[in-house]
């Protein structure tokens, strides 16, 4: 019994290592290497470790932890959505969701079961655990675009208007973190690298 | 106050951003690129989380977790050493203790002190947490190999008492997960991969 339910496991364990070969629009700080969407979720789990003071009420940084390290596991079925794609970024969910039930549903059902709610429960981005995981995954490319020249701002062209309402959804976890990634926007505005 | 604090905080979160760069010897699943310390942290964050129920004694999780996340990021002073290269491993710790004081420093104090501990704890691998972070981090290279015709084992042409010796560290943390991985080890020798 143990042995069958370990032998899911590890076949689910195995599959995603795919995820380490989803290719992201965001290039690393200071390379112009495209980041991948398993080592985008590690640093999701270490800013999440780092930064879980900020948050606007007390957050279960455990749930959080099992968010960002599993929201984008569903990729390895359906690549990654630039976040500023507004027409991809609508008519997914039901490609993604098929995706989680394949992937997930290789584990024993009641992993599945749990890694599948909390995959939703971050895609709906209503509890306080969502709204701080979404805070870091949107807050992570500011870092990455603002100390590459605008990044993949300046590559498509995208406005500082643009950009300030599309990632506003930061306040929504911590006002602390959207004072500062506000600060960081306008420096790149200020420089020249993306347009008002 | 709080703002300097958030400036520590994102100095550090944007130097890690080296990680990714850091490569292994071990190469991904079913490919022939290496992996970096970043992705390899992500993936025995999610083995924690899936296989922990499989740990001799009953562990903190989250304590798991931040070992895992945190382990490798003195690599991004000192570099990957393989683990089955004896002289390295032993002569390197006074590097990693240098490297862990920069890396961390840069963290707020009590941040900082919080994970030199944990890194500390993690590389004297006593405690049951460490011993558990440190199965899963043995075992994931297994899991690799025995997918890649003996991938680095093969590569460096180490036999099976070598490579099954050195391994049973893994079963400090999981007598379960050890006797999976002995299962793989010998079907890798049966199929010629590695010698006897």
């Amino acid at each position: 019994m143990q042995e069958e339910r370990l032998q899911k496991q590890i076949t689910f364990i195995k599959e995603i290592d795919k995820l380490k070969l989803i290719l992201r629009k965001t290039k690393l700080i200071c390379t112009d290497r495209n980041e991948n969407d398993a080592e985008h979720s590690w640093h999701l789990a270490m800013m999440t470790i780092i930064l879980a003071e900020h948050s606007n009420t007390t957050i279960d940084v455990l749930k959080v932890l099992k968010m960002v390290l599993i929201h984008d596991i569903v990729e390895i079925d359906t690549g990654d959505i630039f976040y500023f794609d507004a027409d991809q970024s609508h008519s997914n969910f039901d490609k993604e969701f098929l995706a989680a039930k394949r992937i997930f549903g290789l584990l024993p059902e009641d992993q599945a079961e749990e890694f599948i709610a909390i995959w939703r429960e971050f895609e709906e981005g209503e509890s306080k655990e969502a709204k701080f995981a979404r805070s870091v995954d949107r807050f992570e490319p500011v870092l990455q675009n603002t100390s590459n020249h605008g990044g993949t701002w300046a590559e498509f062209n995208l406005s500082y208007p643009t950009i300030h309402n599309k990632l506003q959804v930061i306040e929504k976890g911590s006002i602390a973190i959207w004072d500062f990634a506000k600060k960081l926007i306008s420096e790149t505005l200020k420089k020249g690298y993306i347009k008002n």
